[in-house]
């Protein structure tokens, strides 16, 4: 009877509000960049979004209209926001600045504890191929984390081009092995990827190159390492890339959140460039990630490169730890007799700024349990108001 | 390619920003009165919820999960927070009052503009039975549309116990009859009412009477009316409820928005006192309604009372019909030389609490045009920095 679908949860008053401050001071954040905020369905068409979206098709709600058109609850945002890109807003003035706060969907298979619905808050930066929309993108997802509080996190960067062109330049047009490495990386199965590694019929130099790989992380001293590793102009070119993120970062003073990672996989086929994660150490789980994905757009129909981020709001929420807060609503009870007294003592309560419950004493069951809650009552029906 | 599902929406920056301010306004008003908001997720078990809501169950989206469940979107929150009142928050001290702000479904069979989504910000005060509490909903809904600046709306208030008990009175035990009755007039179909009475056997006094009863429109004037009509003790004990409403609604000052209509039906089969449905004149459609519901927690196994109102966004927004705002934003223009310039130009000018856009360039189509969307745009690559 009071069971829930597997992945649902409630969101109770303490943490709605967690969530709501969280939500408010992101989106201060990435409105004083410049971003308009936008919404789009929570149901779109198999056909135009589910497909093109980074989901795992097991991963997604489907269901049937009564047209008999199969529909996903959306999975993420990126997609239908490049869907109204490409449609509505494709005559505005570009770059288009978008931003969205709503709640995504993943199916989950088991009752593993993760959630079958989440709300991201994102950005995407569109029509914009510089590094400095990635390094405005960054630094924003920097600055809207400090401004919720969040002290301690990094966002880790790579460039999925890096990885690709040194797997393709080791390991030629082996296709089936070069993706099996690369969903290793994407799972972070660093175990899976060096005896898979030590399995394949290459020169002893190719495998040490691919296992190399993985020590390719830490600050900008592996941009050197990073190059004499993969000497192709691709992945130089991908290094310097990072690099020049690196400078512009230094420009907007977050480059000491930025921590960078050479085989960094975010999503198995969705971003073409720089990508990003963002941990915090309290948190087991990824806590926000984006990239750059110059093809999406294209599959709309839009010649558009674009660059985003989107941060997961309950783990936000869970990754700042706040202390229970205090209620802050006063009761003014009240009887048969005191009725249009009690309306004006909320009504100036009220106006003073307080939460006020205005309550006829009889319809409380246990008086002093509902006062226990409460910053302050004000019990009418036994001249509580005489300090007026 | 662009299409979206049946009756589905975007909802561009313009929209999102005057839905956002409605929302703020109403939840204000909201808290100022002691509610708690709280969420519940957009996919419900059918058995749960589909099941106890009003809606029809052609109306509902449904589909299967990897397990097999019926699984519905939700068709409304007053089912899914009964739910939540009647577990979780079962040791909570009542009287609960609850809010909520979120997307509800309906599943449209043709496309005749009706939204398969929208969103409804409303209240839910569980554990109340007294007039006192009906009087609390009323003016806070009253108050809360008053506050996003909606001036010319009207709260039409009805009884459902009054109408059942009329029928049963003048119909006796002819349920079908009563229920084709009741039907048109939720649909509100007063011509196919008249027919239908008019083909009924039954004496000429009583078919006066039934026709009499759609005349009970207006001010505190009709409770005589309503009285002498049927005067049956549960009608009158109807008709008292009202009368005590209205003196309480005076004593909030709110009776000059208060409408009463005897053969108001807002839901068949929800709504068990008090109901009552708002409307503004330039809106061709129902903008917010609401009443007691004391039959739907003890389905959740709670031997409790609620009332509640639940108000459209969308339409109130349309309803609120505001000028078209105008773009806030200020642009600063850079090149790969002012780039750290830039950054620090835009700071300065987002604490000063501007809404800044940092551009290169290069990535701009036509700077004219670019410039056009926005208040203030200061091209650092001319020299436009001049005026600090």
């Amino acid at each position: 009877m009071f069971e829930k679908p597997l992945g649902m949860r409630d969101t109770l008053p303490f943490f709605y509000n967690q969530k709501k401050r969280a939500r408010q001071q992101l989106s201060e954040s990435i409105l004083s960049y410049g971003y308009s905020f936008m919404d789009t369905p929570l149901l779109e068409y198999h056909e135009t979004i589910g497909k093109v979206s980074a989901t795992l098709d097991q991963q997604l709600f489907k269901l049937l209209d009564q047209q008999g058109h199969s529909l996903v609850l959306r999975p993420d945002m990126t997609a239908p926001i490049a869907r109204v890109a490409a449609s509505q807003l494709k005559n505005a003035e570009f770059p288009l600045r978008l931003a969205y706060d709503g709640p995504v969907f993943r199916a989950q298979q088991t009752e593993g504890g993760k959630p079958a619905q989440f709300e991201q808050v994102g950005t995407e930066l569109i029509g914009d191929q510089s590094s400095y929309a990635d390094a405005e993108v960054i630094s924003l997802l920097v600055e809207s984390l400090k401004e919720t509080g969040l002290k301690d996190f990094v966002i880790t960067v790579g460039h999925i081009g890096y990885v690709k062109n040194f797997f393709y330049d080791v390991m030629g047009d082996d296709e089936p092995a070069i993706e099996s490495l690369l969903s290793y990386l994407y799972r972070k199965n660093y175990v899976g990827y060096r005896e898979m590694v030590k399995s394949l019929q290459l020169p002893h130099e190719s495998k040490e190159a691919l296992l190399k790989l993985l020590t390719l992380r830490g600050g900008e001293e592996i941009f050197d390492q990073s190059k004499s590793l993969a000497r192709n102009q691709a992945c130089i070119s991908a290094v310097n890339e990072l690099k020049q993120l690196y400078r512009l970062l230094k420009h907007y003073d977050v480059e000491q959140y930025i921590h960078f990672d050479m085989n960094l996989i975010s999503h198995m086929n969705y971003y073409t460039g720089i990508l990003f994660e963002g941990y915090a150490p309290n948190l087991g789980a990824l806590l926000c990630n984006g990239g750059r994905y110059d093809q999406l757009l294209p599959t709309f129909e839009l010649n558009a490169s674009a660059t985003g981020f989107a941060i997961r709001v309950e783990r936000l929420v869970e990754a700042l730890n706040e202390q229970e807060e205090q209620d802050e609503r006063v009761a003014v009870i009240f009887d048969d007799d005191t009725h249009a007294h009690g309306i004006q003592k909320a009504k100036e309560l009220r106006e003073l700024g307080y939460q006020v419950l205005l309550q006829h004493l009889d319809q409380i069951p246990s008086v002093d349990a509902f006062k226990q809650d409460l910053v302050k009552t004000i019990n009418l029906t036994e001249g509580d108001d005489q300090d007026e």
